[in-house]
């Protein structure tokens, strides 16, 4: 951080030596991460003092009820409901944001920041949707803004993208960087459970809120990979370029059928940066068993890279809970306190996409799509025939089971499993419109496979 | 950096604006990872200039064999086999050491550092031995000395402790550092190959060395525990204080029972920091399958980590070779150039460990024990007895097989496989002494299990 670093000189106490940095924090909100942050940095005081020669002292905690604080274990002495009182307080050098939302979060960060306050967020949907704004300010008055808690929690994947694989070009990131969604699918898979009751059982943990669109939806994904993605292809990648499906719509048996031929299901965020531009999309997405992504389980999360000079790496961890990600808050208050200089974006930070910069929409994948058919000779030609038509060439037909299943119509037909080679979003389309057409078979569910 | 860096100001070029920092880059050798270093940086110049706003380009390049290095596509201008002329050149900012050993390359970068030039090294032995002298010379002239390529390849492991997970105690470190052997390990698991064919095949292969013994006697991999290790825990662990067992005696036959079991075997890096004190060992241990680290395979590398804050995360990705170590380098060259300060090391950095800090040699641990036994009534009870006498209990005692074999001294005999709870080193090794010495069975392997 730039300023407001005070140098403890002479100070009497033998733990803190003469060029011990002393750094006050505010706190906004005290949510689960909030609360994680609190605790963390109480109990660790000595341990950062003795391990970073840093002296982090928790100044003031914003609070609606303080009485609720109190019984948190903060003492009522730092506790305000008074943000105008926590900018203007000279002890605070850094503020960490952890109220969430997109309204009084931003006023309060930006009003750290013109105050020259460095801050710390884990708010994903404000860094996606503001962060231009928020850095613009904080380059005028040379204060540090720093998010590693806004994208899979404890995970130093914003570190690492920064100051760990810089080297190289990234050509392509895939991530389970919801851990909501994570552990339905996971539910759904191992247990053969419906989404319904999945939601509900993730419900029950609190692993899901109870209006859970956010995070079913993609919307969550969708925030986080706009950073992360920015971050990784060094250029503004709004959030309203990216391409998201949830997973409500899932039925167990895609899941079950996936599973017999080798796939796992996963909501993948995908980043690809290539000659023909940059693709970002959220969406259910079928891996083979062996990829390291596969075996990522209940509420982790996991980010794949591919560097041109690295090759294959993985980040895997906890991608939310309050001490996972009061970890990566913590991490950067240190980083904040302990870093003489202050970096911003490397990539022109806008709030829309560069003008020069291509994203492509008619992406190519490969696809893993259910029909229900009639159970009749020759459908299974007549299907194939479709594809071929289009240009889709397969890699697998397969009639999974004998038995007649009710289709979405409640007609009772055969299930025939189709996984195709790359096709673009345009030929799958217009392949999946002329079956629906053929009368002799019904698209049931297509869902994209990456390997 | 702390100096050195020039800013190029008034720059005729439109893509080096004002701000630009201009940055000489040394390599001392050019062999793998030096070539791979040489082609990143120059094949990335524009795009280092247009993502970090730095214009680095290879001033020297320090060889034996110069004609060798033009045939590689170095400019002759810039090849020298003077060291002194290296040091010597104003235009060199950092220096990077990929010559390896612990004799020319010490020798080279203390004379870099008293120049007062950055370091930049790929070597794990000359950082595990000295770097404390090599920190107090750069403390001197205030350079900065990174170690990134030292361990594990590309995989951002030492960023991530120093900058990613610093909010935490780590409490528990298990790696798989050792490409070398973790290609042994796989082919044997998955082929039932013999450790000499595996070997063979590995250095065929350009995996393993004419002479294996750094990487499968485990000194590769105790060097980069040192190293890490010293990092997770804020305290010098030096490398004689590392337990270490190779993997040169293991038999596939143990490989094969331990699968059948639910476990695989690899050759781990663990460090332990618990309250009875500082635990560090390199030795072939069994986990379970379903662990994180038992399905990384081939050449691969991965390090699994348990902070207090942030739970279980684990990195995975290439541990060497020419471009996935030159990565490590290169954005190790970035961050020199890019960060203004330089940090050293966080803990008392000297030859032997802290007086003060405990290690634990009677370790703990689980045990697979493979004993060759006479088919008698009775023998199973007996041997489980003496685990007993001892204080270990069991989790398994498992007649794999029926079918004799021959034991280590030619005898027919019936194999048990044995997996006990956590047992102290001393525990295990009377039991097995006993065992040895009761007439009714020997013991043909002991192999450690960690879950």
């Amino acid at each position: 951080m730039k300023k407001n670093i005070k140098q403890v000189n002479g100070n009497s106490s033998k733990e803190v030596n003469a060029m011990t940095k002393k750094v006050g924090v505010a706190i906004l909100g005290l949510g689960v991460v909030g609360g994680g942050t609190y605790q963390t940095l109480t109990k660790h005081r000595e341990y950062y003092l003795k391990t970073q020669n840093v002296d982090i002292t928790v100044e003031a905690v914003l609070v609606r009820n303080k009485e609720k604080a109190v019984a948190q274990g903060v003492p009522a002495e730092i506790l305000t409901d008074n943000i105008a009182e926590v900018i203007a307080n000279p002890a605070v050098d850094i503020v960490v944001e952890t109220i969430g939302g997109v309204d009084a979060a931003k006023d309060y960060v930006l009003a750290a920041l013109r105050e020259g306050k460095a801050v710390v967020t884990a708010n994903k949907e404000l860094v996606c949707k503001y962060s231009h704004e928020l850095e613009r300010v904080a380059k005028r008055t040379g204060c540090g803004i720093y998010y590693e808690a806004s994208c899979v929690g404890g995970v130093p994947i914003i570190r690492t993208l920064l100051d760990g694989v810089q080297a190289n070009r990234v050509q392509e990131m895939m991530g389970i960087i919801n851990g909501t969604t994570n552990y339905i699918l996971t539910k759904m898979s191992q247990e053969g459970a419906d989404y319904a009751d999945a939601l509900k059982d993730a419900q029950k943990l609190g692993y899901a809120e109870a209006d859970p669109t956010n995070d079913v939806e993609g919307f969550d994904a969708l925030y986080k990979l706009s950073i992360l993605s920015s971050l990784a292809f060094h250029t503004k990648v709004p959030y309203t370029k990216i391409y998201r499906e949830g997973i409500s719509k899932i039925d167990s048996k895609d899941i079950a059928y996936g599973k017999s031929l080798g796939y796992t299901l996963k909501l993948l965020a995908i980043g690809k940066n290539t000659e023909k531009g940059i693709e970002v999309r959220v969406h259910p997405t079928f891996v083979p068993n062996a990829h390291p992504l596969a075996s990522v389980n209940d509420s982790f999360n996991a980010v794949y890279l591919k560097g041109d000079a690295v090759g294959d790496i993985m980040l895997y961890g906890r991608g939310a809970g309050a001490f996972p990600t009061a970890s990566a808050v913590v991490s950067d208050v240190i980083y904040a306190a302990t870093h003489a200089e202050v970096k911003y974006s490397t990539f022109k930070n806008t709030a829309t996409a560069d003008s020069s910069v291509k994203f492509v929409s008619d992406f190519e994948s490969a696809y893993y799509v259910r029909l229900a058919v009639d159970d009749e000779a020759g459908v299974l030609a007549k299907m194939s025939g479709i594809f071929g038509k289009y240009g889709i060439s397969l890699v697998a037909v397969s009639q999974i089971t004998q038995k007649k299943e009710p289709d979405d119509e409640g007609i009772l037909r055969v299930p025939l499993v189709i996984i195709t080679h790359k096709t673009t979003e345009t030929q799958i389309k217009n392949a999946m419109t002329k079956i629906n057409a053929s009368g002799m078979g019904k698209v049931q569910a297509a869902i994209r496979v990456e390997s």
